[in-house]
Order: structure tokens, then C-alpha cells, then sequence
């Protein structure tokens, strides 16, 4: 039946990958899970399809979900990330074995926004049952390894601390309805927001200063002397403490380089609880890579135990790699007699030859037309 | 927050699948797509999400679909299959490229049914552009290769033709009513419904003589001249005619001794117009392979070009393929000083081994007892 111009369309958002993209893609994700394997991460896969209860079991939130009903009426999401489907996954399925855990996935995720892209392809790791700062600064080093071994340009891996955050809010007694408000605005890096909102708030000239002051901690370990001036109360102390020594691991990984500390970072997922970080090339505004420690999950699980891991945005670095041009076919087999051309392709094949048949009866100018248009060095004529 | 207990479970027909597991079927995913990329086959990627206006045009059909609606209040459909979303790709991104066109794919369709497995993994080829019997054939001899090189033990893949079903019911002028429920009898192998619908016909003896014996025309090309017996009108000759040089040209491709023609075949999708043919293995009630030619599908999406392909069933392959054991870590490093555990690992990492590290302190004793349980060889103590 012929197709209306909705049917010759697809859905805002998702896109068709074709064959240079798809092998450049395809070349980068491989490499990636080489390299987390020989971290001594296994790959696992979680279904497209979960539960709206596994994936976000408060009703009203979750809003950038792909969601719709099963038939008995259940809310389906189309997984927006994969941690929480792994929590569920090793809290079920692979309850009581050796720990840590290390696991590793590539898989499509959805993300309903008003950005071009709401399928995209994330590759990860969950590092489950360590609450040690060296668990903290492998899963980061091996973000970093990833970049580095898809000969990403450019990069750089910006490491907070949620306990900060939320320390000096508890600490600086900042109003329920304030904190809200700027910890959405920090989220979104809206620092015009931020000045506004400090400037509007009734907060003595202190606090306002530490506000302000807040979401441009950033740079190297000095930044966190400039923290502890404000309150070194237990939590924020604690916090402190485990970022410095998880910075001192990311020296011995040798990649303390690539890693600057940012006081502001606050990760969109509810689920982190302490060292938090993201990844970031130029011209791209959203992190490339997002992970952290999320220690409370697999309590929700039934199963309590620490966690850190990340993603990698594999989709949006596609563009920002180098090119590996797809390999077309190495011989065209060409003929007037269909049972030798099929003959002669066989055997080539069988010496690990990409082979082009022609399906058509060619003449020999023909044939070495077509394989001018399609880039093919050898032409063979079947007898 | 808590899950209840439906937080902890996975939708019907959706399935986690462990490290053992799917490194078996990437093996065979990576080593099928590396095939097909040898006949010069292109892999492209079609979105998970696409419109139903797409997919399935004509309304109330398709409920085997896993469907929604977007924001917009337009139906979105999970794709089941991916040859009518190349089509559509095909049809409006890459309209001018050299025919014939090569595809292939290895991706997830969505089907609801009463099956356990209503997500599952599936590599093809479509071959656009073509409508030369050795077209067919090359599409039949590659789906062969594929599950040769998968190693797959004991599979058939039997071969029929659209003409030769559609051709007898119009000369033997089978009412519609009847030609309806027999179709769906026969696409379900439901042998005994078709018995059944026979006697109670109206039908001649000689007319119900034939439509109890094309179900079990399964044999090798004589099976063709029964066909003949029973009518030569054009459509049927015509199509007895291209199943007898598609069988021929699959004696080139040396291939012969995997395929059988089977008259009773009918493809599920509606859009096959030819040569069909269905792979299967023993123990497995339905086929692993399907596949044909459909010749209509590309003019409904406004760019008329014959075509044929298949898709093989990874997923159900899986638990039938050899055993490729995941490899675990080759080596373990501890020790008492982390910066020294870290510096250890990273030196013998980039001599290309995969280690794991301890994210604790161990004794010596302690690491020998892990790397035992996790089955690693060398341990090692950084000093």
C-alpha cells in the first residue's frame, strides 16, 4: 500500500545510520569493549523494554521517558540509560556472585527533549560492590582510556562530589525553595540564573558570596582548601577527603591530566551519592560522558550494595572521529555466463577476497565502469 | 526508592542476557556481518522507533506490533523487521545510489506474541535493485554460508515461490472464503485444520485432491513437474520456471544439498511477491531463517525497484551454536600499597594482557583463593 509523506518519515529524534557511519560507530564501540574487557569488565545486555517500576517507580517524574502501556495496562519505558536495568539485572539474576562485579554494555538508549537525537548509542561500566576511592578512580581512568583509545581529541573529564553540594547547603542553612532552585540552575550550568537568583535571595553577603563563588571551583586540587574555608563540618570534610584521595589513584593511573575538579558539577540522575563526573569535547554542549558513584540503587534492589560506573556517549562522538573509510568490495566478477561468474566469485571468495557479483551480463567496458563508480581495484571476467 | 516487586521484574517476553550468553551471540553476529561484508554486503542502521504509517499502512493489521503514540498523538511501532524501514531508507536517503544495492543489518525487532522471546536479535541482507534469478539465489547461497560459518548443526532451509500458491487458486477458482482460511492453514503448517477445511469444501474431488497434496510438495526439483501436471497457465509456468534456475544456480553456489523446494511455503509479511524460503533446525518450531523476494514494497514507498533478502534469527541460534567460553582475567594483581597495585596493573595492561585488580588489601593467601574461585592464572603482588 502506498505510503502517506508520514509513512516515508521517521519519528523526531531517531535517525538512520548509513554505511560509513555505521562502521565508524561500529569500529569505535568495538574498540571500547576490548578495552573494557581487558579491564576485566564482561559485557551483559539488559531488554530495550522495562517497567516504568524498575526504571522510575516515583509517578510524575521521568518525564524525558519513552513510555506507553503493555497490554494488562503496566507503564513500559524504552531504557533511558542502563544502570538502573543492571541494578535490577545483578539484584535478580546474578545475586551472590564474587564481588566487585565488573560489567560493561554498549546498547541504544531513548531520551525523550527537544534535542535532534533521543536514540543514541551509549558503551559503559558498573563497577558494584566497592565503596573504595581506587573503585572510584578506575571506572574514571578507564573513561579516560576510552577516549584516548578512540583517539578522541580534545577532551576533558571535569570530577565533583555530590556530598559538597549538599554539605554546604545543610551547612549554609540555604531555604528549601533557594536550594531547589539553584541546584536546577547549576545542573544546567545557567550561571546568568544563578547571579539572578543569588542577587534576588534575602541570603546574607556570605552565603551569596559562596554561591556565586561555587559554580567556578574549578581547576586542580587547590580547590578543595578554597571548600574547606567555607566549613569543614564532618560530611563536607568527608567528601573532601574522598575526592583528594581519589584524584592521588588518578595520578598513579597516569591520567590526572585529563581531569579537572569542578565543585558544580551536579548529575542529572537522582540516583549518584558521591564522587561524580563528566566528559566534555569542544563544540559539543552536553557531557560526552557521564558517571559516578550511586550508593543507595541497589538498596532500592533489595540487594545494598556501593556502586560507581559511566557512560559514554558513543553517538555524538562519531562525528568526532577519525575516519575509517568503509572497505568496499576488493574484485568484481563479471560474465556472460551466470554458472561461471557464481563459479569464479566462490573461489575468490574462499581465499578471503571481498567479492562483488554481477547479477547483469556486462560487457568489459561496462564492467570496468562500474568498478571505476564504485572504487574496485581488481576486475575479473569469468570463463 | 523501594521496588516493588513488578520493579524487580522484566516485561513478558523480555529477556537479560548474561556474559556467557552474549558473547556467544556476538561472536556469531560479529562473524555472520563479517560474511556478508565478504559478498559485499554494506551494514546501514534503521532507528528502533519508527512511525506505523510506515511499517503497517493499512489500519487494524499489524497487532503483533509493539506500539504507542508519540506526543504528537502519531503511532509509533517498535520495528519487527527491518526490511520495510530500509525501504523507507533506502526510498528517500540513498535514491540514486548504484544498483543493485547490497544491506545488511544485525539489529533487535519487537513482535508481540504468546513466544517467551518477543525482543530478539536479527542479522540480513537485502539485496535492491535486481530482479534476476540469481539474485535469488544469492541471497539463498549466502543465508546458507551464514549458518555454515555460524556452525550451525542440521539446519534446512526449504525454497518455494508466491506465483505457484497465488497461480493455483486462481485456476482452480478457489472462492475467497475458503482460499483465506487455507492460506492461514498453510502459513501455520496447521496440517489437520487443513484436512479438515478440505472435506467440509464444496470443492471437486480433483480440486481438493491438489490443495491436500501442495502442502506436502517438500522435495527437490521434480516436486516442479507435479505443478505442471496440475496446471501450465502462465503465472504458474512462469513461476515454476524461476524456482528451476534459482535451484540451478544454487547447484553454482554449491549449496544444493542444504535446500529443498517446498511448494507449501507462505511467508508471514505480506509484501513477498516470488521466491520465499524459510530456514529451520531441529527443535525449534518455527523458522530461523526467513526470507524472499518482494518485488511491490519499494514502489509503495514511491521508488519502484525489485528486491529480495532474508533475516536469520540470532537469538533463537544461541543456545545451539558451539560453546566460545567468555575469557576471564589472565592475571590478578594485589598487594598492600594501592599506588603500587595500580602502577603494576597499568604496566602490564599495555603489554596487552587482561588483569584485574584488587580494589582492597589482600594476603597472599586471599588473592590465591580469589584468582581460584575467578579462575585467573597468574596472581601477582605489587611491590
Amino acid at each position: 500500500m502506498l505510503r502517506t509523506s508520514l509513512g516515508l518519515r521517521i519519528p523526531d529524534g531517531m535517525h538512520d545510520i548509513l554505511p560509513d557511519e555505521i562502521a565508524l560507530q561500529d569500529h569505535a564501540e568495538a574498540e571500547v569493549l576490548k578495552l573494557f574487557n581487558s579491564w576485566s569488565y564482561q559485557k551483559a545486555v539488559t531488554p530495550t523494554l522495562e517497567y516504568g517500576a524498575c526504571i522510575q517507580p516515583v509517578e510524575g517524574e521521568g518525564d524525558s521517558f519513552f513510555k506507553f502501556f503493555d497490554r494488562q495496562g503496566h507503564v513500559l519505558v524504552l531504557r533511558p540509560e542502563l544502570t538502573t536495568p543492571i541494578a535490577r539485572m545483578v539484584s535478580t539474576r546474578m545475586r551472590g556472585e564474587e564481588l566487585p562485579l565488573r560489567l560493561c554494555y554498549a546498547a541504544d538508549v531513548f531520551r525523550y527533549s527537544k534535542s535532534p537525537t533521543q536514540e543514541f548509542r551509549q558503551a559503559g561500566v558498573e563497577l558494584i560492590g566497592s565503596e573504595s576511592p581506587v573503585a572510584d578512580a578506575e571506572v574514571v581512568a578507564l573513561a579516560v582510556e576510552a577516549l584516548r583509545h578512540m583517539e578522541v581529541k580534545d577532551f576533558q573529564i571535569n570530577l565533583g562530589h555530590m556530598g559538597i553540594f549538599t554539605g554546604i547547603m545543610d551547612e549554609l542553612g540555604i531555604p528549601l525553595e533557594v536550594k531547589m532552585k539553584y541546584q536546577d540552575a547549576l545542573a544546567h550550568k545557567d550561571f546568568v540564573g544563578i547571579e539572578r537568583l543569588v542577587e534576588e535571595s534575602q541570603l546574607t553577603s556570605r552565603v551569596r558570596e559562596i554561591l556565586l563563588q561555587l559554580p567556578h571551583l574549578h581547576g586542580k586540587e587547590e580547590m578543595l582548601d578554597q571548600v574547606l574555608e567555607w566549613s569543614a563540618q564532618p560530611s563536607i570534610l568527608s567528601a573532601v577527603e574522598a575526592l583528594r584521595r581519589v584524584y592521588q589513584y588518578l595520578k598513579d593511573f597516569g591520567v590526572q591530566e585529563y581531569v579537572s575538579l569542578d565543585l558544580g558539577i551536579l548529575r542529572g540522575f537522582s540516583y549518584y551519592t558521591g564522587a561524580v563526573f563528566e566528559g566534555y569535547v569542544p563544540g559539543v554542549g552536553f557531557p560526552i560522558v557521564e558517571g559516578g558513584r550511586y550508593d543507595s540503587l541497589y538498596e532500592d534492589f533489595g540487594y545494598p550494595l556501593p556502586a560507581t560506573g559511566f557512560a559514554i556517549n558513543l553517538g555524538a562522538l562519531v562525528g568526532r572521529l577519525p575516519i575509517h573509510k568503509v572497505q568496499g568490495a576488493e574484485a568484481l566478477v563479471y560474465g556472460n555466463d551466470t554458472s561461471k561468474v557464481i563459479d569464479q566469485t566462490r573461489k575468490l571468495r574462499q581465499t578471503g577476497i571481498q567479492v562483488e557479483m554481477c547479477l547483469d551480463f556486462l560487457t568489459q567496458e561496462e564492467a570496468e565502469d562500474l568498478a571505476l563508480r564504485k572504487g574496485i581495484q581488481r576486475i575479473i571476467c569469468a570463463q
